[in-house]
C-alpha cells in the first residue's frame, strides 16, 4: 500500500522518486548519526551545512565573492537555516519578520522578550498582520496562529486568473492596514503555488515591500530550483530582493523527505531569533542550534551538499527545463484533445485541467457554461480522479480552483499534473491522458 | 572529523550509537520516500504511525483495551504526533496548551483565530505564562517566544540540590500569577533534565496542576523510556496524569536523529491546533498533517514501529536498567577515587561530577571550599574537559550546575557522563576516569 513515488505515470504528487545515490547515503547518515545542533556532535557537518546553504544563497542573491569569503563560515553570520520542511521554514521566516517588525526599542526589550501583547501596546498597534495571496500555502495559517498573530491576521489578497496576487488590491490592503493601525509583519510572495505552480509578480512585490519598508518573504518551496535554469530563472526575477526565501529540498532538489530550508539575504536576520545564554549552546560557539527553530536534528546537509555536487547546478537546470518542456507538451496534448479543458496557464511544470463530459463540450467552447453545468463537471472530475486512483495505473491529483476564467465565485474541481519525475516520457504523458479518457467513458 | 557516536568510551552525549538494523531500514525509507502529511502519499505509513504512537500512549497512560480499540485508527482521535525532535514536540505541547487556555468562548473565536493580544484582552488577563523549573530545556524559551508569550512569560522555579523543582516555590508562583492576573498556560514537569537527568516530583506536580486546573506537560524527551523498565518506572509515577508527554526517539529509543514525538492523554487535545478547510488537507480525511506542526515529513514511524517490535518493550526495559546499573557503578568509582567529587545524586543514568586538584581535596572533604576555590576548580575542569576532547580517547561533556550542595550562587562546572551506550562496559567506565586522572596530572 505504499505510493509508487517513482512511477513515471504517477504525476500528481510533489513527492517524487529519488536518485539512486541517496540510498547508500542515507545508510551512511544513519551510521554516523551526527547531531547538527552543536559543533561538538557535528564537527564536519556544521561547516558542511553552512557551505551547502551558502551555495543556494549565491544562487538566489549572487553577492560578490568576498561576501561569501567573509560570511560562509563565520559563526556570527547566518546565510541559511536547515529545517525539517517548508512549513517550519515559513514559520521561521515569519518568526524573524515578527521579531524585526516589533524589535527592541528604548526601554522596550522586543516582542521576543516581552511578548506580542506588550509589543503591540508599546508600538501603539491595534494588531499584527501577514499579507499574501489567497494561494498561500497553509503553513502560513500555522505561522499566523503559532506566532500569536491569529488567523484573522492572515490577509489573503485575491489572485488573478493566472493564480497570481492582484497587485492593485495588495496596494489597497497595505493602505487599509496602515490606516487601521495594523502592524504589517511581512508580505509573502509565492514562487510556485501548491495548486497550479503559479509565480507571483516577485519584482513588483519586492518594490512595494521596499517602498513600504516591510519584510518580504518568498515561499519558493516548490519553484526555487527554477533558478538553476538559465533559460527560466527570469521567471523568479526580483527574488534577489527578498529578505528570506523558503526552498524544500524534498521537492525539486530531489532530496529525501524532511529537508526544508530558509535562505536569508542579510546574514544578521537570524539574530532576531537567536537564543543566548543557554547552558547548552554557548554564545561564542558556531553551534547551528543557536539560530534555528529546531534543536537536535540530523545532518540532512549531507544530502544537499552531495546533490549540489553530483547533480550540480547544470544537472538541476536540465531537470527544471525538462519539467517545463514536458508541461508544455502535456498542455498541447490537453488543448488538442476535445475531452479536456486547460484551466490555468502554467508558469512552470504544474498543469491544471479537467475532463468535460461530451454533452457539455460545445457549451465550454462557446463560453456558455452555467454554474450548474460547472457543478456537474466538478462532480464528474471528482469521480474520475477517484476512479483513476483506484485503478492504480496512473495518477494525477485533484484540487479546487477559484482562479480560472469562470471567476472567483465558481469553484472548479481540477485535475493536477506535476511534471517533476525525470523518468516521465511524452509517451507516459499520453498514457495518463488516455487512461483518463478511458476511465471517463466507463463512469 | 565526525563524532564517533558508537564509541563505548564517548559517554558525554545524548546521541548514541544505533542498532545495526536501522541502516538497511533507512535505505528502505529513502527508497520508498513516502510523505506522511497525507494518506494519499502514505497509505501504509499513516495507520502505521498511529499504531506506533498508540503503543507509547499505552506505555504512559495504560488505558483499558477498548479505549485503544476505539481510538488508535479513528481519524478524529490523536493519541500522538510525530515531529522532527523534542523542541518541536515541546512547542507543539505549549501550542495546544495555549489554545486550550485561551480557547473560543461566546463571541470570542479563540486565540488561534483572533491572536494572543485579543485573547488576553477578552479574558481580562495581564499576560500569559508558562511555569517550570530552571532546569527546563531551552526549547521552552523557543516555545515562549515563538508562541508570542515572550521570554518574560517563562517562569523558572528554582530547583533543589537534586536539580528538581521546588514544590513550595511552585505553589507560591501560582498564587502570585493568579493575584497578578496572569494566565497560566501550562506547568511543565521534567522527566530527565538535560544536564543531570533529574526527575521532577511528577505526581505532586500533577496534583497541583489538577487542583489549579492548569494544563500539565511532562518533558520526558530523555527519561520517557524509563517507563519500559518495571524496576524503575515508579520514578516517573504520576506521568499518567500529564496532558501531554514529549519523548525523543533519537535519544533513549535509539532511533536515528530527527524523531521526536508528543503523546496526548486526551484524544481531543490536538483539535485545538487543527487546521480546517484547507484545500490540501480535506476536513474528513485521516491525513496526519491536519493536526501536526509540520507539513510534509518522512515516515519516521517506520523506525519507531520496527524498534518497538524488534527491540521490544522488554529490550528497552533491559537497556534502561543496564544504563542505570552502570551509572550506579560509575558513581561508586567516583566516590571511591579521591580525585573526584560527585555533584548531584543521579535519578537515572546521567552523572555529574568534577575533578578536584590535589591541594583542594582536604577542603572539599571538610566542606570548607571558598567561592574562589570553586572558581579555581571550575577553570581546571573546563581545561580538563577540553584536553580530553582534544586527546580523543574518551569523552564526557561539560555543563555548569547551580543545583549542587554549594548553593544557587556558586556555579559549578561539571563533567557529565551519559550512560546510554549498550556497548559501554565497566572497564570502559574505569578507562574514562583513568583517562581523566592521567590528563589532569599533566595539566
Amino acid at each position: 500500500h505504499s505510493i509508487h513515488t517513482s512511477s513515471p505515470r504517477f504525476i500528481g504528487h510533489m513527492t517524487s522518486s529519488l536518485p539512486y545515490f541517496f540510498r547508500p547515503l542515507s545508510k551512511l547518515m544513519t551510521a554516523l548519526n551526527q547531531n547538527v545542533v552543536k559543533v561538538e556532535t557535528a564537527k564536519s557537518f556544521s561547516p558542511y551545512e553552512r557551505q551547502a546553504l551558502s551555495m543556494l544563497h549565491r544562487l538566489i542573491y549572487m553577492y560578490p565573492e568576498d561576501f561569501y569569503e567573509r560570511n560562509v563560515q563565520d559563526g556570527k553570520s547566518t546565510l541559511g537555516i536547515m529545517v525539517s520542511g517548508g512549513t517550519v521554514a515559513n514559520i521561521t521566516a515569519m518568526w524573524c519578520a515578527r521579531n524585526i517588525a516589533l524589535g527592541p526599542n528604548g526601554v522596550f526589550k522586543g516582542v521576543e522578550q516581552e511578548g506580542l501583547s506588550s509589543a503591540l501596546k508599546y508600538y501603539g498597534y491595534e494588531s499584527a498582520v501577514i499579507i499574501g495571496s489567497e494561494a498561500m500555502h497553509y503553513s502560513f495559517e500555522k505561522a499566523a496562529s503559532v506566532l500569536g498573530i491569529g488567523l484573522d491576521g492572515l490577509i489573503k489578497v485575491p489572485t488573478d486568473n493566472k493564480n497570481c496576487i492582484d497587485l492593485g488590491i495588495l496596494r489597497e490592503v497595505i493602505v487599509k492596514c496602515r490606516s487601521k493601525n495594523k502592524c504589517i509583519i511581512a508580505i509573502v510572495g509565492i514562487a510556485g503555488t501548491t495548486d497550479s505552480g503559479s509565480i507571483d509578480p516577485i519584482r513588483e512585490m519586492a518594490e512595494i515591500a521596499s517602498e513600504e519598508k516591510i519584510y518580504f518573504h518568498v515561499d519558493a518551496a516548490w519553484g526555487g530550483p527554477v533558478l538553476f535554469s538559465e533559460k527560466h530563472r527570469h521567471k523568479l526575477s526580483g527574488i534577489e530582493f527578498a529578505d528570506s526565501v523558503t526552498i524544500d529540498g524534498h521537492k525539486q532538489l530531489y532530496l529525501p523527505m524532511g529537508s526544508g530550508m530558509i535562505i536569508l539575504r542579510n546574514p544578521n536576520t537570524a539574530k532576531s531569533i537567536e537564543k543566548k545564554a543557554l547552558y547548552i549552546i554557548r554564545p561564542d560557539s558556531s553551534d547551528l542550534g543557536k539560530r534555528s527553530f529546531e534543536g537536535s536534528r540530523p545532518g540532512m546537509a549531507l544530502f544537499l551538499h552531495t546533490a549540489l555536487n553530483l547533480i550540480g547546478f547544470k544537472g538541476y537546470g536540465f531537470l527544471i527545463e525538462e519539467g517545463i518542456r514536458k508541461a508544455k507538451f502535456m498542455m498541447q496534448c490537453i488543448n488538442s484533445r476535445p475531452e479536456f479543458e486547460a484551466l490555468i496557464e502554467p508558469d512552470i511544470n504544474i498543469l491544471t485541467y479537467r475532463y468535460i463530459p461530451e454533452f457539455l463540450r460545445e457549451k465550454v467552447r462557446s463560453g456558455m457554461l452555467t454554474e450548474q453545468d460547472n457543478e456537474v463537471i466538478n462532480l464528474f472530475n471528482k469521480r474520475l480522479q477517484k476512479a483513476q486512483r483506484k485503478a492504480g495505473y496512473s495518477f494525477t491529483s485533484r484540487t479546487t480552483l477559484t482562479a480560472t476564467r469562470y471567476g472567483k465565485n465558481v469553484p472548479v474541481v481540477s485535475l493536477r499534473a506535476v511534471l517533476a519525475n525525470p523518468l516521465t516520457t511524452e509517451e507516459d504523458i499520453e498514457a495518463v491522458l488516455d487512461d483518463q479518457v478511458r476511465l471517463a467513458q466507463n463512469l
